[in-house]
């Protein structure tokens, strides 16, 4: 099992053992997903005009589930740099949203085609599918509208970076993109350097982007934001090979998400290239490689040490 | 006909007779329309990646079509307040991908299931549906990053003030809450209040943004900016009603989208709540008074004068 690789060097768990959750990791990720939890429902409150519907499908796709790594990392990142928690909890909030879009569109009938989401009927199986095509539009423009709120940054240049940073990791050199890639990846069977790059677009860009947007929120020098970004970039790369491990081994109940379902596609992954034990020990590597670019940084940063660490261990 | 109907005393055609859209006023639209073509194909540029598919149908679905009403009307404000053209069409390329985006995903089959658009197939039927909700996906985000650039504004405030406001516009208060109320309105008759939200959520709200973001753009006086504001949104009401008029009177040809979907499809318009000569009267009067908030301006707003009593004339 994975629990047997747990790299001895790291600065993971007391003995690096079979617990790949660090206890302050586990206490860190529950306090920040508590404030982002408040702060999202503070942020998509329900309506009563007859677009209810819509304000609660995009509350059933964003609230009460998920690790929040993402919003996670935005936190983490900007408590290094002394940014206001409330401040923080907003962009961190912003990005969840994003993410929550972004499965809500994935899980569709034309793209994934997937009922299972957060071991909950997808949204589009909760609501219907245009209910969740409007959602997801309108859970994307939320995000943008909290960036550029003057409540998430007092300075105009900071809530237009985010918002630019932001855009460029969803879009078509992004997120979106990547999720392109992975359609085009349905019909024919993707190299080595085709997967690594769809999923730096589909879900490495938004990963590298929360770790980036609590260094621009706390207005970091310039090669600490560096430092930062290329720790979320290697993280994310990590997160998602890992994700194809899980995939690959995982169980339908432990992922609350359909296991299998990569190979049942005749996607080509990076377990089906690599195979296990390789895929395995290279998000090893680029997690152990995103712990290095923290070096800049004391004791402060390790939840963030330990978040690139459990990454590669976690079960689901 | 709507001609009949020419309001004598407004800053017209010529004589207020049967030509709705004054030489200045097509000549200034031709001219908008080219300087937005241009920019959008800039902003839009292709790709040798697996996504390049992507690329190409945000292309198919932006370019080469519409009256592009909303950036002219970006750039007809903003020119008003002496704001550099190149900035100004970038605002109004955004508008237009915005538009694009909700015209996209508006088609798709689970939504109002519209094979025609801009007398071209859909996007969704000159692709296929999960390439156009990824499309209409990546558009949205394009549009901020655009709006969030340097090159769009040197002053950050106003770059954070037009994307919020215009993520405000199309969100879950805007223009995805409209289309959802529009859903809504399929299975049961709206009262008139109710398709009056209904719209200025829909159509309205961009509409509004389009003229606001000239002002944004120009760093206008709050008390211009309001004017503008005002403008916009009579303009806008104006707009949706004229289309459920265009829609009931109208063919297909002549619309270059499916003509009576709303009377098809079961749907309360202005048309069928107050009747084709209410309706109309009711869309003259508004452009009159979207005309009357431009009393500040000079002949230098002539265009846009002319812009809201077309908007009420047209036949497509």
């Amino acid at each position: 099992m994975a629990s047997d690789a747990v790299p001895q060097e790291g600065p993971g768990g007391p003995d690096g053992g079979p617990e790949p959750m660090t206890p302050s990791l586990a206490e860190a990720l529950a306090a920040r997903a508590a404030e982002l939890e408040a702060c999202l429902d503070t942020l998509l409150p329900v309506t009563d005009g007859l677009e209810a519907r819509l304000l609660e499908a995009m509350r059933y796709a964003t609230l009460g589930g998920g690790k929040r790594l993402r919003g996670f990392l935005v936190t983490e990142v900007a408590s290094l740099f002394h940014v206001a928690p409330t401040c923080a909890a907003r962009v961190g909030a912003a990005v969840e949203m994003m993410h929550a879009y972004s499965l809500v569109h994935d899980d569709l009938p034309a793209m994934d085609d997937d009922d299972l989401r957060r071991g909950k009927p997808s949204t589009h199986r909760a609501f219907d599918e245009a209910t969740a095509i409007l959602a997801g539009d309108a859970l994307q423009a939320r995000a943008f509208e909290v960036l550029a709120d003057p409540d998430t940054h007092s300075d105009p240049l900071a809530r237009a970076e985010l918002v630019h940073a932001l855009a460029g990791a969803v879009g078509a050199r992004g997120m979106a993109g990547g999720q392109m890639i992975d359609m085009v990846g349905e019909g024919r069977k993707l190299t080595l350097p085709e997967i690594a790059r769809l999923h730096a677009l589909k879900t490495g860009r938004l990963i590298q982007f929360s770790a980036e947007a609590g260094a621009i929120l706390g207005r970091a020098p310039l090669p600490l934001r560096h430092q930062i970004a290329f720790y979320g970039r290697d993280l994310g790369a990590a997160f998602q090979i890992a994700d194809d491990v899980l995939d690959a081994e995982g169980s339908t109940g432990e992922l609350g998400k359909t296991a299998g379902k990569d190979a049942e596609a005749g996607k080509a992954t990076f377990v089906s290239v690599l195979g296990l034990e390789r895929a395995r020990a290279q998000a090893e590597m680029l997690a152990r490689q995103a712990v290095a670019h923290l070096d800049p940084f004391g004791p402060e940063a390790d939840p963030l040490r330990d978040a690139a660490l459990w990454v590669v261990m976690r079960k689901n």
